[in-house]
């Protein structure tokens, strides 16, 4: 009987404080959250970056009770998927693979391997496609697949995205409906649907179907919950969680609260969209910061639709994808890491050096304070540069 | 029905070659590991130590594909252990806490109150107590006990040492005499246990309880022998894996191989009796060095027992102490973590600092920095401190 692995992805969450640094270095280490022309300066960025915002960070973490409870939620619905799919008759075991904390997907790689599955399956735990998310984690498993011969005879089939698996868009609009049913005023309570942001330039210049589907997903949801209602509710569609001085996706969450607050809305449905799991941008930024936006501005009913979670609906939605994808036609690795032709990605495993994180800062301080001395140099007119007659 | 959470407890190891270096960070940071009489320097020690040894241990982790197998392993543990339980109606979940690697402590103990466990077991995944071992391990779930008020709430049973306990002599003596068996000339098979070192000073001026419990065990486990095989093979005690200047319990697993290989050994029976998982020490020391040196003495028949990892009748022992526990009288935390009367350790709490390994690394190399400054003053008779008239 064909051993069936389920490799789900996700993006990984540092559970403890002292972590938080050194995860978000591995994050912004990653040249498909931040893209850069010189790949040189990636790490070094990554140090700036991480070490500027860590202890915002931290305090963010502290917030919601020291740590992400990623890892432990991913866990969980590893384990119901697995016992699910074990009901439908699929010899199926579940490995969790992180993108950017432990456990990373090199553990779940070596316990597939250990395990002797004969059948992969990828399942990314992000609805929607984008660069930065599944792309990533696809890219990731790529790298590892082709550096390891065992690994590679193994057959993999990927699922892409899902956003408009039936399971999902159902039990999304059954939690949105019970909290709407829980309003003053139903009918007229706004559905504020919010995702995650990705910079503009990722959509316009770079080809990623992220926007597209986050709008496709959220119409599916309003039609199912129409069903459900007999009534459409007011809703709008915003993107959060933006990072650095470039444009991301607009509407931008905190201004389209403002807005509606101003303009009379007093019942918020919140639904984080692109999330399927609780994490930091629900708990934290939706559950915390959003929410006291919404207050300043007059929202004073803000409910918030809690994360599916290990909903039982869900799960199942996620067993007819592994039924599916195991049955229909195969989407290889390959073809789920492609990107769109227009995108230019630095392979990170040509300038990868050091031999472990502290190196790695190490590395990046010294890079930092080379190409600080150069601009230096650029601004004043004179330095070692100019001393060797190359300025 | 009380839910009931094993807590196995193990070391750690890291699964991938840019995890090693701060793996060894963190073992050599922790003074039940290296002992030194001044805290401050714990961390720079560590930061050079670890160093030093990164690329040579580095090598070694290649030389078993590329990363410690340990957390694999110990899952497996938990979840055959999980599955005997639950057999024998005991409503158990398994959790994984390592000590110097993912998954954390930190890790295990939220997972444990996300799951309304009411009813904790503690069983360190070493037969043997040592201080820098299972009390360690103890050591580091009782702060965190401490600092939080709800894990505080739930009961906690620990078992302290099982180096006697019926499943694991049994399991390690019938994999001992299939080795024993394949030999050429059986009876005269000499039998050598290879257990991991400590320091001396542990058990001579720390009263560390290791050396005796190693001693007992394997006495234990060379009469089960004599009772399946109905004769006595000859046998020796050694200890491995020493690091660093000071002595370390003796004989030396080195030594003893040259000894035996002098005297006419000719097949040796390798028994890693402080070991219940394969690892480092298990696939690369023992397999691969050790073994090179037996050779070079004429050992020609090198076998080494294959650590317990799921063997059966372990697992069915290990259930039998959780069982033992949950009926037995109780071993708080408290006690199970006490060190003898004459142990000082110098409690990290207090000078730990720092936001992340690499801050930490920081700090370390500033202070190594003036360590190294001030023990140059010493020798040359000039520096800042003369200058500023305080030598």
């Amino acid at each position: 009987m064909t051993r069936v692995g389920i490799l789900l992805m996700n993006l990984g969450g540092p559970e403890r404080i002292k972590d938080v640094g050194p995860f978000l270095y591995n994050l912004f280490s990653d040249p498909e959250i931040i893209r850069i022309p010189i790949p040189f300066f990636q790490k070094p960025l990554a140090w700036l970056i991480s070490t500027l915002r860590s202890s915002r960070s931290q305090q963010a973490y502290q917030s919601i009770g020291g740590g992400s409870p990623l890892r432990r939620i991913t866990e969980q619905q590893a384990r119901e998927l697995q016992s699910e799919l074990r009901q439908r008759g699929v010899n199926a075991t579940s490995y969790v693979a992180m993108r950017y904390w432990h456990p990373f997907t090199e553990s779940a790689v070596s316990d597939i391997k250990a395990d002797g599955i004969n059948q992969v399956v990828v399942l990314p735990l992000y609805p929607q496609f984008s660069i930065s998310t599944s792309g990533s984690s696809f890219r990731e498993l790529r790298r590892l697949r082709e550096a390891d011969p065992q690994f590679r005879k193994l057959p993999i089939r990927c699922i892409r995205s899902w956003f408009n698996n039936e399971g999902y868009i159902a039990s999304m609009a059954k939690l949105i409906e019970d909290e709407i049913l829980l309003c003053n005023d139903p009918e007229n309570a706004h559905i504020f649907f919010t995702a995650h942001g990705v910079p503009k330039s990722y959509v316009e210049e770079a080809g990623d179907p992220y926007k597209d589907e986050i709008e496709d997903c959220s119409i599916l949801i309003i039609d199912q919950l129409e069903k459900a209602l007999g009534y459409i509710n007011p809703y709008t569609l915003s993107y959060q969680s933006r990072v650095g001085p470039e444009e991301w996706l607009q509407p931008y969450t905190e201004d389209v609260l403002a807005e509606l607050g101003e303009s009379g809305t007093k019942e918020l449905v919140v639904v984080p969209i692109s999330f399927v799991s609780e994490h930091i941008e629900t708990l934290q930024e939706i559950d915390i910061e959003y929410k006291e936006i919404a207050k300043e501005h007059g929202i004073d009913n803000f409910r918030r639709v809690r994360a599916l979670d290990t909903y039982p609906m869900f799960i199942k939605g996620l067993a007819d994808l592994v039924t599916s994808c195991l049955e229909g036609p195969e989407i290889s690795l390959d073809e789920a890491s492609k990107l769109p032709d227009r995108v230019k990605l630095y392979p990170q495993e040509k300038w990868q050096w050091g031999w472990n994180n502290s190196a790695e800062v190490w590395n990046g301080r010294v890079a930092m304070f080379v190409f600080i001395i150069c601009l230096l140099e650029l601004v004043i007119g004179n330095g070692p540069l100019h001393y060797l007659g190359l300025l």
